[in-house]
C-alpha cells in the first residue's frame, strides 16, 4: 500500500529542503512514498541497501533516494545524498504529516482542578488529567489515558490512547508514548522477612527526556528512592521493561521485548536487539550493541558488539548436542588426560 | 470447579449433533464439562491423553467422550469420536456459550460521526468509535475500548474492554481480542543521521483476517509501508509482539510472550512455542514447529520441529559446565591435534 | 531525590515502634528516608549490603539503619537490628504512607445494578463496576479500570488505573494491581481438527489470595475447567504472564517477563528471575530458586538455585565457540575414540 496525503512536490523542491543533489528531471513530481517493488508512478523510493540493487532497475516508482555507488546504477529521476534511509525519512514525513493536534477538551474528559493545559492542547474522550499536572502547548493526549497527579508531560507530545502516566513522573518534549505503555508503576521493591515480603515504598519518579518514543505495553518502573531516567532521543520499542533506577543514556534504542533489571546504567548511542536482557547493578558503555535473546550478566567496559544465544537447529540435532553439554565439564578433562599421556607417549619415543 | 450453564442434553442429541457413536445409555444426560478428576454426576468429561488413561476408572463423571482405542476401557456411558479433545471443545461450547452482544450503545460510550454500527452492536461503556470506523453486526466493544478512525471490526467479533485499535486498521469477522491488546501501534522504523535517530513514518495498516484470536496485551504493529497481515484462522497467546511489515499464515498458532521482528513470514499452520523469538526478515516454511525459547536466526525451508535451548540445572553444575563454552573453539582444535598426533604414531608401528 | 512527607520522627519513637535498639542520641529526629548516597540530613538510610560499607563514611544521612556486623563501623546516630532493609521498608512506609482511599464514586464512573461496594470506597473517573461485582472496604479502584460480571476484590486494595478484571474473577484483600494488568483473559485452549483451530471455552476462574502485588501489564488468565490460583503474599513484577490453571504458592516472588504455561504448579516462598520461562505441565518444589532467562523444561522436586543460560561475550568469540556446539556430540564420539586407542597403545607397551 502506498499513501498520499498531500499535493505532489518536486525533486527540485525536496533538494532545496533537505540537500543532496538531483540527477535527472528535477522537475519530477511525487506526492507519496513506497519501497522500491511496490512503488507507483507517484511515489519516491529509496534504496539503502545493496541488497534491493536489482528491485532498482524494475521499479515503477517515479523517482529513487539513492547513494553515490548506487546513482550510476539507475537512469530515474533520483535524489544523490549521503545516507538515503535518513533522507527517505524525512521525505515521507514531509508527504504523511503526522496529525495535528485538534485543541480543545472533549467534553467526557475530566481535567481536575489543578491541572494546567498549555496552548492547544488536545485532550480526548475519557482522558483523565489529575490535579496538578500539566500539559506542555500542542501536545495529544488520547482517548482514555491517565495523566497522574503531578505528572508533567511536555510540548508537542502525542500520548495515544489508554497510555497511563503515574503521579509525579516527567515526560519530554515532542514525546511519543504508544497505547498501553505505563509510566511510573512501583518498581518490584521487596524485603523478605521472616518467610514473608514486607513492601518497600517506591518513591522515586521516572524523568524521561525530549524526542523520546516509548512502544506500545512497555513499562516503565518508578524509582525506588532516587528516580528511573530515560535520556533524550531514547527510542523503546513495545513490550519493554524498565525497572527502577535504571538509567538509559541519550539516543539509545532499544528494540522489542528487552528486560531491563534494576538500577541498570546503559551508555548513549546504543543499540539492543529484540528480548535481550540485562541482569541488575551492570553498568554498560556507550556505543555498545547488544545482539537479539543475549542475556548481560556483567557489565560492559567498551563498546562493540556483544553475543550470546544458543543456535537453533533441527530438535534431534539439537537434542543429541545439548545433551553433552552437561558433560562439557568433563570432556575437558578427558582432553587435558589425553594430552598428558599423549606427551609422555612422546617422552617413551627413543 | 465445573460450571453448567444450560438445561441438560442426551449423549444422543449430542452425537445427532457433533457425529460419533454413543456406548452405554445414548439418554445419559449432561449440563457441564468437567475434568476426568474433578467431574460431578452431571458432567461429561474426555480422554484425549493415554497419560490419563487411569484417571478413566476413578472419574465420577456421568459420561466420557473418548477415542476408539480407549473405549473398551470403561463402562461409562460414552461418545467413541476420532478427536475426543475437538469434541470436547463442541460439546463444551454447546454447554457454555459465549456471552452474546446485548444490543445497544451505551450512554457514556463515544461515537463520533461518520462511524457506521451493523445491526445488534454492543458498544461498552466508555468505548470510542472514532469517525469513519464500522462495526460489523453483532460484534460487542468492550468498555474502554478505543476504535480508530476509519478502522474495521468485522462481524460477530468481540473486542475485550481497553483493547486500542489504531486508525486504519482491520480486523475479520468473529475475531476475538483480550484486554489490552494494542493493534496497529506505529512500528519501529528509526533512522540513525548524525547520532541522532529520525522517525520513519509508519503508513501501513495491520490487516486482521477472519476467525483470528488475539490475547491479552499482545501488540501488533502497523506496516512501515505495506501493511502488517495475519491471516485467517490465526490464534495468538497473550503478551506478544508482532512488529511491522510481518506476515502470519492462516491457522498459525503462537503462544505466549514470542516476540518477531520486522518483516518476518510465517507459514500457515506453524506452531510457535511461548518466549520463542524470531529475527528479522526471515521465512519460515509451512507447517513448522518452533519450541519455546527458541531463537530463530535464520529462515527455515521446511517443515519439522527446530529447537535451541539452554537445558538448565543446579546452578554449580550448570556453571562448571558453561566455563567450558567459552573455550569450545580451543578444546576441538586440541582433539584435532590428539587425533593428528595419533594417526602418526598409529604410521609409526612396526 | 529523598521525599519527605510527614512530620519529624525521633530513633526513639521507631525503636518504640518496631523493635531494634539505638546506638547514639534516640532523639534524632528524621523526616525522610535516603540512600547513604544521597541522603540529606534530615533523612535516615540504611545499610543492608556490606559492598557499600565504605558509604557508611561518607553518608550525609541524619541516621542509618544497620545489622549488627555494620554497628561498629559509624558514630552517626543509628538503629541496629537483625533485618535492615526489613526495617527500612516499615520506617520509609511510615513516612511515605500509601496515598488513602478518597471515599466515593466519580461522577463519570459506571456502578451497574448489582453492583455491591463496601464502606469508603473510592471509584476513580470513567471505571466500570459491573452488575454483580463486589468491591470490599476501603478499597481503590483507579481511573478507567473494569471490573467485570460478578468478580470480587477484598477490602483495603488498589487497583491503579486501567486495570481489566474478567468477569468471575477474585482478588484478595490488599491487592495491589498496577495498571495494564488483565486478571481472567481466556487461557489459550485451541483444538486442532482437520487443519483448523477450535476454541476451547475456558470456563474456569482466577482467584487471588490475600496481599499479593501484580505488575504493569501482567496478564494471568483464567482457567481452562478449574481455576488459576496465586496464592496469599506472591509478588509479580511486570509483564509477567501467567497461563490457565497455574498454581503460584504462597510468598512467591516473581520477577519481570517471566512467562510460565499451563497447568504448571509452583511452590512456597520460590524465587524466580526475571525472563525465565517454564514449560506447561511442571511442578517446581517449594523453595526454589530460578535464575534469570533460565528455561525450565522439567520439574524440580529439591529446593535449591538452578540455572540455564548462554554466557555472552564479544561477538566473534562467541560465534566461534557456538559454532562447535552443532559438533559437541561428534567431538565427544571423537574423544572417545581416542581413549580407546590409547587404551589400546597402554595395552601394547612392553
Amino acid at each position: 500500500m502506498t499513501v498520499g496525503t498531500r499535493k505532489p512536490v518536486t525533486l527540485g523542491a525536496l533538494v532545496a529542503r533537505f540537500g543532496g543533489r538531483v540527477e535527472g528531471d528535477a522537475r519530477t513530481r511525487v506526492d507519496r512514498v513506497g519501497t522500491l517493488e511496490e512503488a507507483g508512478p507517484r511515489a519516491i523510493s529509496f534504496l539503502a541497501n545493496e541488497r534491493y540493487l536489482a528491485q532498482l532497475g524494475s521499479t515503477r516508482a517515479a523517482a529513487v533516494i539513492v547513494g553515490e555507488p548506487a546513482s550510476a546504477a539507475t537512469n530515474l529521476p533520483r535524489i544523490v545524498c549521503d545516507n538515503p534511509y535518513a533522507y527517505f525519512a524525512r521525505v515521507s514525513a514531509l508527504l504523511n504529516p503526522p496529525p495535528r493536534a485538534r485543541a480543545g477538551i472533549h467534553r467526557t474528559a475530566v481535567v481536575e482542578r489543578g491541572a494546567r493545559l498549555g496552548r492547544g492542547v488536545e485532550i480526548g474522550a475519557h482522558a483523565v488529567i489529575a490535579r496538578g499536572a500539566r500539559i506542555g502547548a500542542g501536545s495529544v493526549i488520547g482517548a482514555g489515558c491517565i495523566v497522574g497527579e503531578c505528572a508533567a508531560v511536555g510540548s508537542a507530545a502525542r500520548l495515544y490512547p489508554n497510555v497511563t502516566v503515574y503521579r509525579e513522573c516527567v515526560i519530554g518534549a515532542r514525546a511519543i508514548v504508544h497505547s498501553g505503555a505505563v509510566i511510573g508503576a512501583d518498581g518490584f521493591g521487596i524485603a523478605m522477612d521472616d518467610e514473608r515480603w514486607i513492601k518497600v515504598p517506591q518513591i522515586g519518579r521516572v524523568v524521561i527526556g525530549d524526542d523520546v518514543e516509548i512502544g506500545a505495553n512497555t513499562t516503565i518502573d518508578r524509582g525506588a528512592i532516587g528516580d528511573t531516567v530515560i535520556e533524550e532521543g531514547v527510542k523503546l520499542d513495545n513490550l519493554i521493561q524498565i525497572a527502577h533506577n535504571v538509567r538509559v543514556g541519550a539516543h539509545t534504542a532499544i528494540a522489542a521485548c528487552v528486560g531491563i533489571a534494576g538500577s541498570v546504567r546503559i551508555g548513549r548511542n546504543c543499540r539492543i536487539g529484540g528480548m535481550a536482557g540485562i541482569v541488575g547493578h551492570v553498568s554498560i558503555a556507550d556505543g555498545v550493541e547488544i545482539s537479539a535473546c543475549t542475556l548481560v550478566t556483567r557489565s560492559i567496559a567498551h563498546r562493540g558488539t556483544y553475543t550470546g544465544v544458543y543456535a537453533f537447529g533441527p530438535h534431534d540435532e539439537w537434542r543429541r548436542n545439548a545433551a553433552q553439554l552437561r558433560h562439557l565439564a568433563a570432556l575437558a578433562r578427558r582432553v587435558r588426560a589425553l594430552e598428558r599421556e599423549s606427551a609422555g607417549t612422546e617422552g617413551r619415543r627413543p
